[in-house]
């Protein structure tokens, strides 16, 4: 059997093992390999992008800001300090050199998991390493990485080109200045790198900083927002803002898919309700719900993209919360009805023209059940791409197994990155279109679908659908 | 790769292409291919097969009534008028031939789905063409299909003895004067074609019409259907109607699984307050629920087989309803709990001998969790083959894959086409054979039954459960 | 096609059929083939081993305790007692050889089952018999099996020798007196048959003897257990007093995975309305949930392993409960909310070092939404492998492919039989090892895991993972 110590990523990787499928998914593959990435939904930050400065160290880098690799060690007990997480409002006690090492001891913990393609993606094609991280092999990829971070090639920017990214949008608050969007836009690199509006901070009334949030909302927008009238005002100033920093979407993380279509004057009181911190947890899902009507309204006006990705369960471990913050990999997926959910939503702007709103899930249960019967009707929606915990090679099998028999593939979005691990990027698109050609190379050899049309859909998946679901540039 | 515009349907379509397992289920699907057709449950229209009139084009005959072909077409934005569907009460502004056009230049929506299977059937194994629909052929489609439709070939009959249908059902509602299936018997096809008992329109209390249904009820019966006694005495006598018209099972679709056991009193002020309209939703749920359990107790009388199709949010677009009325693709399925809902009628019931009890599901979730483990012990429960959203290759592999080990192959009861769509019918039924034949086959191949057994069961999947389950004439 | 009559069962069955994948599952598999057995949860039955007497006959050995088949033989119409299944309180109208003879009858029900699997595992490797079981050969085996079974070979010591068993556990309520567990201690068998504390009978104040037995776990362990203290404190000395007949483990059977985390008055006054039998259904529930994570605090002094199987509505059948009682096969699983119940008790204990916690689902939904999740956050939690219904080779593909690129391979638990089938013990191992050699070399070549790692994986799943979890002996 193959020898551990060698890193080599196979060309024909993740494709179908049948020979003759295999033929087909590699020449799927290969149409679309180097095709530009288009990442419309993602987590990356637009400092890096503006300022354009160097990133520090293998440890600061690949395993601070990486949930999924915090997540997997803390389960084996390894703790987060260790790993170079800091206690909020301290530093860590660990060196990077020393939590690499650690990382690295353990990186078999991987084995079977995304994070570990994504992460020898990024060690062999754009680091080009050739030997296997572990124990023995961490010091030479810490000095490696570090010091290939320090050179011109690893600017970010330079990154942007090396890995062909044609289009990458970012993701702020309601409340953000987006001064660095505003840098991008004045050194002409404003159309490839936008924000997206994501306003949960200033909808959410269980968050302990909504009415505080609520009230900058007021003075950014010179509207008074404790009136109904004013905060919806305010809201439509704010998306026009990030329009102008090239926003063509907005985005809503709600724990549940629930909308609503109350009245003028139910609103106005639920509205009053929430900024007197009076609202109960069920007034306050009331509220998300009306607002995410309010938003797909707001969207028909302004033409901006709506997604929504519901049914997490944030922080569920308190103590890890108050120690480390959020985004540490104590998110846990909820299940979800979107049929009561969003009957409310789409009985009203369903049908309306132009209006693109696209879905995300992590309860798989309801991709055939649920998500797949809707998408295939209502003229609005399109399903986003396999998310998060299932942004892997079966994840992305399940998805298309279950979805395309209903939903067709011209009702999906194409594929979303949605990380803050820049290196990551090219990994995931990569094993996103091979994924892709996977499938289809099955259909084909299975006499599902004819191997032309399968070349289509191959472009389709890869670019033409999602630059049509965010209002890119129509190729479809 | 292969050239778009030849339509040719490959002999060995979906079976699986590793070679040795190809051969084993080429082998399989052989030795059912011709074996005769029985459709036990469908909503063809009896009419057509009592006048046995011709069909008037192709647009009429099969775009309009399709919901999977509506649906996708509108979920892309494409108003149901442009493809020929009339608003209520209206006729299309759009002719035959244009709608034709439209759904032939957006047929590549289909690609992957089974509407995609059923129609190339149609178009290569009915109709004998042999070029790909899309925009340049439409014409060429219209005209070829349309002409054929008024020859003697394609009329109704015709058309069940060329697909080799020997048992087909109808579904009327309980009010239905059978007028048809009369003319049927009257011309010795009554053994042929049959009615089913679908009696949701005087069981529903939450429908509009329900207290005028159960007045004409009355009247058709003779009963005092206002009080409980002859309510469930007109029930008895129109199963019998039904049952003289060939009729072998009932069939229900309910939004969901519910079940009641309620003692006489309890039963006789309910139906009061569903008569007087007084019942609330859950007051309604529970009668539906106790119906179907009195529906049961009727089915140990006179023998009908109990269908039961739960789980659907009827027309969930409001809009689209109003306009067009239902079967127009908005239906979106529900999660489940069958086990609990269930629990009343099993305890009555669910032991009785010779009493037949086949479930159908839109949520898969259940299939391992719930129906497997149900139908596995309770000696009445048969489960129904993958039902609407589900009867595609996936879907078929999917039910059986979650099924088989735990309620094996002898607890399911064969295939339903559940189809409108006259000429899909032996395309349905050869594609469940032929996924039967995949999933058998891959059984053998890897040695988790010898290929003698697979022979057996193959023959039972495709004729002897559905007889046995419908008690058409037992062979298992 | 292969011969009916002849049972022979390949060397590479449940293998995949590619052969390069066949190649490296052999591979593979061959690698822990031999491994010993450790069989960390089951429910055999402790007096075979301490008493060493041979079984009496086939029927009575093989198929009267096998709740697998009884179902299936009784969701075919067929009686229980037809096929030796006593009534409660009464002997079985049936002979064995005439059981037998009707369960020969109706084998090919199995099909596709694991039941077969297991079965014809028996038959071949444990009995030599290489005819297929059916009608004409049903004599043949009766006689065959019953007179091995009277052999010293087959005396249970003999057996678990045979089957190179290293370490069983059987699991016992918490009043039980474990004489059988001092006889195997005293014969120098306690480390290697021990028993597991099942406290559900003390825990469960649904139960009709909740009362009793606390009174009774009073007189045992000399505590006031009429009040929450010596309650706890009498819990705590039966624990120890399993621990000390070898226990290791702890095992929860509960119908959800509901936890609480009351405060002390709290608990005083829910256990005191529990034992005066007033506690409604959801206080009986809370109560169950809040001695779940008492549970686990006791474990993390006493250093037993927690295992929890929730979400099972027991005895669903009433007639049959009360006329054969429970195990007959009528007990049905129900969906589960793990992110919500586990809350309070992972909250409370979630990271405590050296804790270990082993969750089991029926309901596999939640393996991909909620428990790789968990457990790939969690440092207590461990995923116990595919259960009951899910033991079987399509279940444990599911399990290895919905949970592995999220929880990893490290967060789960390796094997566990969970049978009181003394025989199928080594098929059951046997089978589970082949599926995953089967899962990964599938990953192997698709190239998602190299060759050298998957060897590895192979023996961390067969042997290291369990060990580990169940502290046996750790050698990962």
């Amino acid at each position: 059997m193959s020898d551990f110590s060698v890193l080599f990523l196979e060309p024909d990787r993740f494709l179908p093992v049948e020979k003759t499928t295999r033929d087909l998914a590699r020449e799927l593959y290969a149409s679309v390999k180097d095709v530009p990435i288009v990442s419309p939904h993602g987590h990356t930050d637009p400092k890096w992008f503006a300022t354009n400065k160097n990133f520090e160290n293998a440890t600061d880098f690949l395993i601070v800001p990486d949930h999924y690799i915090l997540r997997m060690l803390y389960s084996q007990g390894i703790s987060l300090e260790d790993i170079g997480a800091p206690q909020k409002g301290k530093s860590s006690h660990t060196s990077p050199r020393e939590a690499w090492r650690i990382f690295s001891k353990h990186y078999f913990l991987f084995r079977g998991t995304p994070s570990r393609i994504w992460m020898d993606y990024v060690f062999f094609e754009i680091f080009g390493i050739d030997k296997c991280l572990d124990e023995n092999s961490a010091d030479y990829y810490f000095e490696k990485i570090t010091s290939a971070l320090q050179t011109d090639d690893f600017r970010p920017r330079s990154l942007l080109d090396r890995f062909n990214v044609e289009f990458i949008a970012t993701t702020e608050g309601a409340l953000d200045n987006l001064e660095h969007h505003a840098k991008l836009i004045k050194d002409g690199w404003g159309s490839r790198v936008v924000t997206t509006f994501r306003p949960d901070d200033v909808l959410d009334a269980s968050r302990v900083d909504f009415k505080q949030n609520v009230l900058v909302l007021g003075e950014l927008t010179n509207e008074d927002t404790q009136s109904w009238d004013g905060y919806l005002q305010a809201l439509r100033k704010r998306r026009l803002f990030f329009k102008e920093h090239g926003a063509t979407a907005t985005d809503h993380g709600h724990p549940s898919p629930v909308t609503a279509d109350l009245n003028r004057r139910e609103c106005e009181i639920l509205f009053a309700k929430c900024l007197t911190k009076e609202a109960d947890t069920s007034e306050q899902e009331l509220f998300r719900g009306q607002m995410l009507t309010e938003m797909a309204g707001m969207s028909l006006d302004d033409g901006l993209v709506m997604q929504l990705h519901p049914g997490v369960y944030r922080n569920h471990n308190q103590t890890l919360f108050e120690q480390f913050g959020p985004d540490k990999g104590a998110d846990i997926p909820l299940s979800a009805n979107f049929v009561e959910g969003l009957y409310p939503l789409l009985n009203k702007y369903g049908t309306a023209p132009d209006f693109n709103f696209i879905i995300f899930t992590l309860d798989e249960t309801t991709y055939a059940r649920e998500l797949a019967p809707l998408a295939g009707h209502y003229p609005c929606l399109k399903l986003g791409p396999p998310w998060w915990f299932n942004d892997s090679p079966e994840g992305m099998l399940r998805f298309r197994r279950q979805v395309t028999e209903t939903a067709g593939f011209y009702n999906t979005a194409g594929f979303n990155d949605d990380t803050r691990a820049l290196l990551s990027i090219p990994a995931r698109h990569d094993l996103a279109r091979r994924m892709d050609a996977h499938f289809l190379s099955t259909l084909v050899s299975e006499q599902r679908l004819n191997a032309a049309e399968a070349m289509d859909v191959m472009k389709d998946l890869t670019v033409n659908l999602v630059k049509r679901a965010y209002k890119l540039s129509v190729n479809v």
